[in-house]
């Protein structure tokens, strides 16, 4: 094949030439002015995808690293989260908790099915020592979008709410302070459409004042460090420099068509999908009550070997897509990205080359509804 | 200028054409039989480098996160370690090991001058409870290389040995496996010529048996996490995909160089500097007796705004040299980087550079002895 493969994979998604361009060119040192107004400039941009008005700050990590900075930053050995679970991602809330000796009250709704609000309340009244709420935009693992804004309804204000916006960011709507969430965290390889390797986390005011006061060991992740040396536009770590001359390029093509239009395009995007893989007669693995926008976990059909299906697509068609993840759901799902650059023409390529390929393993379209 | 500024800069250092092109490929999913091959290659040659039988786990951070990994994993909180200071990297490890309340021994070198080997001999044997030695190769701030090999014949066998090869890997001589050292870790920034982003640790048998004991808290640092990922040629969360390709073209052109070569050029090239500092009636900053082959630390002249030097030459001149740091070296010495992808063209144009902005702010060179 001449093409190289499609990524229609929920990170890494593929990064646009124009990003790749820029990180090419010759690296600048981090301590330089010119580097500083890049720092500036991301800053800003970041503000505005991340709809806040506060500082979003800058790790070299994959997104489990901003995850784990927002864990040991707020809380102290012995504390209580309520953690929402429902999915590979929701679980790792837990084991970071539970990694810095933080007592985990688990909320588990089922996998692919809405957050029960209701229950959620319920759960939240019962433990007045819950201190901080964990949970995820969209679960990556199984294409749900959870109701953020609905969830600090149910937890009242009290409670600090912390949302990984990994795989959510510039995909699913989003609004970080109108909804009330004190900590959000998210990655390059998704929305923003950079390779991984940067992390990113903002506070509101309130979490800033439990940054100084947990006692849970850190350094690397310590925000009090990332707080002093962002003031003066810097990192207290050498930063992945390519990469956020990356993110300058990519918060420039986002605010050029606007955010917006960005989430309204990965709207209408996922909807065709959906669209496409019922009218295939493929069963849709997420209830569509909760569908995140940014992507799609279709069941593997009867009688086709998930993992070999996978494998065809890559090696025969060019085209890559995500399994499913964790025992649960590997080999029983396969999941299509629909955000950041992947695009119509990508999303049509990749959907023809998956009915071909089930076609050819002896899978015959049988039409529901 | 035409040109692009050139970075003597002891981390960033220069990222060749040839690795930033490779990394300028469309990216490559990371959870692939290609990208796997990736990782095995760049697990081989990592090995070379660090010239250890052991494996070389990769993080997505700066070296500071190894560095930090290196303490969580082995040390447990009331423990004891002696830490060889004498710079701003050497203080690190101190502060990272407080930030997880071990004990700290700390050993002060005067910045610029060797180990008193023997007087860290007498240290060690006053502390029976020391489990760790903490140092650095080549402590960047002052551009001393400290005596490893020396180190370990001080300390006995019985300590854990810890270096931060961060800048001095790939720059300095060194032998992991042959001078016992227990852990080293090193970035990708420095001698390994690629964009920060990537931080490496390896650990001997008997280091890795104080992973499973460790109580200290830890997640996206935790070696056990990484090492079961890497049992599979897999890392535990996202990497940073673009650099570790970057990394399989860096370490193909060290191979083909061969490390020892490498290591020859980085001496020439520093004595080299050295003498023509010294001709120019300039000082060096170091003690001859322990100065790195990776960068040369020159006292800023009386009468000089050494900031106003640094500016001026990357302004005027496009020459990126890197000033002191904290606040005992700012404005009082610069560094001029001689490893990675710095070879003596670029030192002659920089130090060509550096004459005519002395010359032009008043300098007159001084002849010495």
């Amino acid at each position: 094949m001449v093409r190289d493969p499609i990524l229609l994979t929920p990170g890494p998604t593929p990064v646009p030439p124009e990003i790749r361009q820029v990180m090419a060119r010759p690296i600048p040192h981090h301590r330089t002015p010119e580097f500083q107004a890049i720092l500036k400039e991301v800053g800003a941009g970041l503000k505005t995808v991340f709809r806040t008005q506060q500082d979003v700050l800058i790790f070299t990590s994959s997104g489990t690293g901003a995850m784990e900075a927002a864990v040991v930053n707020l809380l102290s050995p012995g504390e209580t989260a309520l953690v929402i679970q429902g999915g590979k991602f929701g679980e790792r809330w837990a084991e970071i908790c539970r990694a810095y000796r933080i007592s985990v009250v688990e909320f588990n709704p089922p996998w692919g099915k809405p957050l029960d609000l209701e229950s959620v309340k319920q759960e939240t009244t019962k433990n007045p020592s819950i201190k901080a709420v964990f949970s995820t935009l969209c679960e990556t693992s199984t294409g749900v979008v959870f109701d953020i804004k609905g969830l600090r309804a149910a937890i009242g204000p009290k409670p600090l709410l912390v949302v990984d916006a990994i795989s959510g960011l510039g995909a699913d709507p989003f609004d970080m302070d109108g909804w009330g969430v004190d900590v959000t965290v998210s990655g390059s390889q998704k929305g923003l459409m950079l390779p991984p390797g940067l992390a990113f986390i903002a506070l509101s005011a309130r979490a800033w004042e439990q940054v100084d006061r947990s006692t849970s060991g850190r350094y690397y992740l310590d925000l009090r460090l990332a707080r002093e040396a962002w003031k003066e536009t810097d990192t207290p770590f050498t930063p992945a420099i390519s990469l956020i001359i990356g993110l300058a390029e990519s918060l420039k093509i986002i605010q050029k068509k606007g955010l917006d239009q960005v989430l309204a395009n990965n709207r209408n995007l996922a909807e065709s999908v959906r669209k496409t893989i019922k009218g295939l007669g493929l069963e849709l693995y997420t209830d569509p009550a909760c569908s995140s926008n940014g992507v799609t976990s279709v069941k593997v059909p009867a009688g086709v070997d998930g993992k070999e299906l996978l494998k065809r697509l890559r090696k025969e068609e060019g085209i890559v897509l995500a399994g499913g993840q964790g025992k649960e759901l590997a080999g029983k799902i396969f999941r299509i990205a629909t955000m950041g650059a992947i695009g119509p023409e990508e999303i049509r390529v990749g959907l023809a080359a998956l009915e071909k390929v089930l076609s050819s393993m002896g899978w015959k379209a049988v039409l529901h509804g």
